[in-house]
């Protein structure tokens, strides 16, 4: 399948929570369906950390299938014959929205020079969006991970621009854990000497070491321990014994290696330490006075929350967490647990149950 | 407290589970009390990946006290007015057993030439070290984490030598999750340009920002989510607002920045190599035809295992696993999972049930 590519040129600057503003900004996006004359049947999806926009279309760097093919097409539970459904690249990331790797107005990329953003800022950008493609009022906005704290910024601070926010693996805050691996990330870019305090573009070598076991480490918190052990266990790769030295001899290092590698041919390295920053300083009941239903108060959406039994990183409490905060606010919300064994990364994975979840909450 | 320091110079060379042999050994080790008439009163206790000797004694680099101090001691529950204690490096590490900062027989350090070990051959050192001692027997041998590997180690294959076994926060075997967290680690090191292969013992930079970051991994796996959040939460660092840049802004990650570079000043990178390696190869079963209860059978010695229920990293299943291998075995064994906030790293904290237990147990 493939979306239109269309890249947004903002006119006005972008105003940002930490105080600055970002000027020429871009927003690039993929469109899947046809906008109804009544502009009623728009869905916006947000992605995740190392996402994307190409949420349906083949990538133009890995070649590889969207990465919600599953669930978005003709006939899918995000059903594209139905609805039009729009996927931005969030701002700080390097998929063709503005973000460290852009030019800044010297000329020369942005780099370090780039504002931290916040998730609300990434949601400005996309409200933005909406307003350049005339669409008052969502039909819904939809996400996973990430993608799960835009939608629910956006249903905060913009309540009127979605009649259904579904957030799927997802939490209104992160926490010490949370916010401790993604600095463990943040520090092996940065101990990369090819990271170079950022100025790395015009350089022969990038800072893909230092990338790349920043990945691994987000990887391994994506895998629930379950899915590893039934994946990999203890299984050695390609030979019969321990070869008694460093190379990779069971399958999940092998993995983890190849995880960490892939990931430095389509991501860039400064766009982590800023998305994955934007990440730790989420926390909706702190934008809104310290009491998360007060985030909600007067939302006139419906609300669907979705967790994973075996999500460690964002587990079920997290979501438990916002339907309580939903519920005090008096928002009509549901809530699901559902059974997958495959960690956080169930939400991009495999459960005809998600699937189920999905379509019906957006009939 | 101080110990007395002492090494034991092999005079014949060690072999190795990797079908090698290693010459000129040294166990550099501490004692501690005395060695009854009847040598009945010993007690070896093992330490973890990154511990040393000094179990009760301050820590020659540091100037810190030793690491169980709060176990071990005239009146404590590994009392050393009752029992002679004895806790040695193990070899591979870098506290004054050979290890890969050892010289080799050409006058320079081994580096990467150091042969890959195995937690039995750690232990096959600890033995001789028993030799050399002329402890036949041992009261107890006692260890938490991987110290409680080696523990079950020697009561696998050297069955006569210990009367009790006590192994706290451990595991028969490294899962997936175990091998990836330790795998991510090796990969910070050596991503690190100054790592040079494992030859940098002459250079003027060492391989610190990658075993830094190689720490900082580790220890998000020693610390249970609740502790995380008990002891930091989202607490901002010296700080009243964030900074919108990429100080370390929380607490969490401030403490992180200091648990990496702290520990670079203790520990050699390769040592640390070569020891996750050691436990990632671990798996008892595997080492006797794939039946954990094989690994014990015939054995007579009285085994105590202690799980935390908030200890992630080895959790109390994994206790249970061979708390049930050595039923089937027939082993006198007794097993408490105990009530404690702090994640694996209970077995090192203040938990007065652990306290209990290990007294009760060596009586």
């Amino acid at each position: 399948m493939s979306g239109a590519s269309q890249v947004l040129q903002l006119t006005d600057p972008l105003p940002l929570d930490g105080g600055s503003e970002l000027a020429q900004v871009e927003i690039a996006y993929e469109t899947y369906g046809t906008l109804a004359d009544d502009r009623s049947n728009a869905i916006l999806i947000c992605h995740a950390l190392t996402g994307d926009q190409y949420v349906a279309s083949t990538h133009p760097v890995t070649g590889k299938p969207g990465w919600w093919e599953r669930m978005v097409g003709p006939g899918k539970p995000i059903d594209t014959d139905r609805y039009f459904v729009v996927c931005a690249n969030v701002i700080g990331s390097c998929m063709g929205s503005s973000g460290p790797a852009s030019l800044a107005a010297d000329g020369k990329p942005y780099a370090m020079r780039f504002p931290v953003i916040t998730i609300r800022d990434m949601v400005r950008g996309l409200v933005a969006l909406l307003d350049a493609l005339g669409i008052e009022r969502l039909h819904a906005v939809v996400g996973g991970s990430m993608g799960g704290m835009q939608a629910l910024s956006l249903a905060a601070n913009w309540p009127e621009r979605a009649t259904r926010v579904l957030v799927i693996a997802s939490t209104s805050r992160h926490s010490a854990q949370n916010i401790a691996f993604h600095e463990l990330g943040r520090q092996a870019v940065m101990a990369d000497p090819n990271w170079c305090g950022g100025d790395y573009y015009a350089a022969d070598a990038q800072p893909d070491s230092g990338l790349a076991v920043a990945r691994m480490a987000a990887h391994i918190t994506y895998l629930s321990e379950e899915a590893l052990t039934e994946k990999f266990g203890r299984n050695l790769q390609d030979r019969e014994t321990k070869s008694f030295g460093f190379d990779a001899d069971f399958q999940v290092e092998s993995y983890l290696r190849y995880q960490g590698s892939g990931f430095t041919r389509r991501f860039d390295a400064n766009s982590y330490l800023y998305i994955t920053r934007a990440m730790d300083y989420f926390d909706l009941a702190e934008e809104h006075g310290g009491k998360l239903a007060d985030a909600f108060a007067g939302t006139t959406a419906r609300f669907c929350l979705v967790s994973f039994d075996s999500d460690w990183l964002y587990p079920t409490s997290e979501s438990r967490h916002v339907v309580h905060a939903l519920n005090a606010a008096g928002a009509a919300v549901s809530f699901v647990e559902l059974s997958a064994p495959h960690g956080h990364d169930s939400f991009l994975l495999d459960v005809p149950a998600l699937d189920r979840v999905v379509k019906g909450f957006l009939e």
